[in-house]
């Protein structure tokens, strides 16, 4: 059997240093740079310039807290049955980040990326936007990176996020299109449809060429951050034992009988 | 039955905006702080002045990338089964994160903090250390945070992470007590047992007031970024079903009909 | 706030006594029914008759152990670096479960769900694979359930599984379709294309009126079963720690300078 | 580089056959031995006898299911936001079965295992529970396997269990020095402190020669059987979701302004 190439390009080490990306990581990186450029250096293999790393920054701190969610749930549910295993807790609370809740960034992104692989001055982005509008709506699916069911009529963090955008030269095609989506489903839809957080995201990180395929993976890499956060808190202030106890109690009413849950 | 108390005071929304430790998303964090401040405020519930973001940017950074080690190799073999499930080739990567890799962290981070729960000028760090090593060996204990199998006979990452605490006025007494117990353990068993990394990045988060049960956590983190980028190589230059298809023909090759495995 | 309803039905317990699926663990359970028939149990919330439980035992045993595979390897790898955590190791190696893998169940179950949600005596079986087949082909699709890239012509564990289903009275409509569409597949592409063993057991699961959602669910419980065993053979006889040295050394010879590299 | 030695005895396969621990799947397996047979070949690479298989089959059952837990609420909260991923979903619940909920039944083996290596007839069973009481109460530990917070004054799980070894010829030197060791207990400490269930798992499986090190696993294979019940009745009636936002809402009522919770 010939054996296929197996060939890893990001890290090499010798006993007297280490190499990521190119960079001597004791005399290139450490005190040198910090997190959000080591982040752009591990997805893009190369440092970015200033500019590069204050819209990337905007994009990664959007996604690190969200508050109590199923995913910060999860990884206190976990963290009360394994606390000496604090990577599990992560872990658990990283894997509902799925279609429901990161799937529309990813979903928002592709659109953007395959609706526009090669951006240019001659496309008609109004145009676009109502084909894309029109076909999905003929397809009855609904449109990713528009509408907030809670942050309504706007999202605020949309249009934070493209202020950077505008102030680091990345207000491009993609918001452009992104932008024009939301405009044109309102008009069909008659209901604020604006831009939402995930829907600039994808906007942005198509603006940065990041490929749809790993945006969900940014995604996770900033929530794993949020979730040391919620771990933290309940270690010093703890809900996940409280809150299992009253959902069995809740669920199960109906279940156990009257005399044995009043002794109980 | 009462209930118990069911309170989180990380973050909390209202349709127009968004509050995390006390600071609006949209106003105070988007394109104002950087993902490194971000990871401290979620840490810190507050914000961190210069020197402290370096110190703890220099710890983060160094992190993030290990190479082809288990843990990507699981993130890798992961995403070959279930591309569309980035967030569960992340997480399986995190989940070995335990006693073997980042353990002596803790360990380490747990020995300085208890040895020296409240630092002060009157205490003699040698004789602390000295006797840490002679419980040690009396028990017949690996100290962790000295010594390193394959970056020897000094860890250069130790030496890089000190310098940043040297600038950055944080070389104090838990660095101190580390080294000397390097030193001790160096003197008493007669080989180069210099601090490694695990070591340093433990006798920073120490100076740094970092409790040691969350410092497992921080190495979750900036791993999880190590592993999208590993993902995104997987994507583009893949190795793991080229490893798996081997190593599954390896290791059952005593298994197989000789006469089978020739037509196979 | 008016307060959604939080309710589960599977399990109660008061001080003396547990009850699952309206049976008592200790009365009713424990000594009296087998691993099979409680996950049976679990599933369909009442006990299997005879014929029932040999058709679910039969699905269950295919789906227990594949050898050395990506899931293996993920397991293996998080053992290494966590042995302290099993229940991670067993984590890590079923989060790859997903499309590449197992999907294919989920797929051929949806696709003879869906294609016939109430099977009847005057269905034409063979006309419904054909247009099963044209529009796969009209889509470029791959059609889920037949072929295999290793165990061919024939899958064994197709006919294994449906000559259990003939004797268990199990040999109904999906298996007919699921037949004709590998048969329809072999005329029409002209080349081997018999039922493989995720269709086998997609039909047998629709033949139980297991829902095509939760098809995935029985591989991965199973093959929880299966990875338990990966985990006590790496305790006894580890090969990750090996692979992955071996591994990284390859992948990284392009990059390490030649003398360094003679003498690391 | 001399290369480590690479092996696994557990499965092997050839385009005609699949072998696992020396059995032909499609003519030993399918359809011949059940899901609890097949777990037992799994753990011992041998199959079961009658009485082997009764026991074995009375742990697993036990195991499968516990209800509302953080464990099943980790499983439904990450269904909630990954339903495409079921198997991301069985981990998130596993990844909380550590020190806290299964960890007892590690800890209780153990104890059995390392103070009995060598189980014989001049041992004197109730000296060395009692030298086991003792040397736990001179620590101040805790004894793993006896007392428990809801199944009081009796666990019934562990004579529901310990009835089934008797029947099968199980009951051996492990179940009296595990039911010695709560009898010294309650006299030292004069309160109700009787076996409870892994407490008695503990016992069997040291009975049946089940290392300490792997009990866990047998209890997180069983529950991911148990979880796949939770995602099952999560998709026909889920709570996930009502919970995570009463759960929010009440977390954060202190920090949200009167005025905009009102017209929240």
């Amino acid at each position: 059997m010939k054996q296929a190439e197996i060939r890893s390009d990001i890290a090499w080490a010798t006993p007297e240093k280490v190499v990521i990306h190119g960079l001597d990581l004791c005399e290139d990186i450490v005190g040198k740079i910090d997190f959000g450029q080591m982040a752009f250096l591990q997805l893009f293999a190369r440092l970015p310039d200033a500019r590069e790393v204050r819209m990337f920054n905007a994009m990664m701190v959007i996604l690190v807290e969200h508050g109590i969610t199923p995913s910060s749930l999860a990884t206190r549910m976990t963290y009360a049955g394994a606390p000496e295993a604090v990577q599990a807790a992560v872990a658990a609370g990283l894997l509902g980040l799925g279609s429901v809740f990161v799937g529309s960034l990813d979903n928002a992104a592709r659109l953007l990326q395959e609706s526009m692989p090669h951006p240019n001055a001659a496309l008609d982005i109004d145009a676009l936007a109502r084909t894309i509008v029109d076909e999905y709506r003929a397809r009855r699916e609904i449109l990713p990176g528009i509408g907030h069911p809670f942050h309504k009529p706007v999202d605020p963090r949309a249009p934070a996020l493209f202020k950077v955008a505008q102030e680091t030269g990345y207000d491009g095609p993609y918001i452009r299109l992104m932008t024009a989506i939301g405009k044109e489903a309102e008009r069909k839809l008659d209901r604020a449809l604006p831009v939402n957080v995930t829907g600039a995201m994808a906007a942005v990180a198509s603006e940065m060429g990041i490929p749809w395929r790993i945006c969900r993976g940014l995604a996770v890499a900033a929530r794993a951050v949020g979730l040391v956060g919620h771990i933290l808190e309940e270690m010093r202030q703890p809900l996940a034992t409280a809150l299992y106890l009253r959902t069995e109690h809740e669920a199960t009413a109906h279940l156990v009988p009257r005399q044995e849950r009043e002794e109980g």
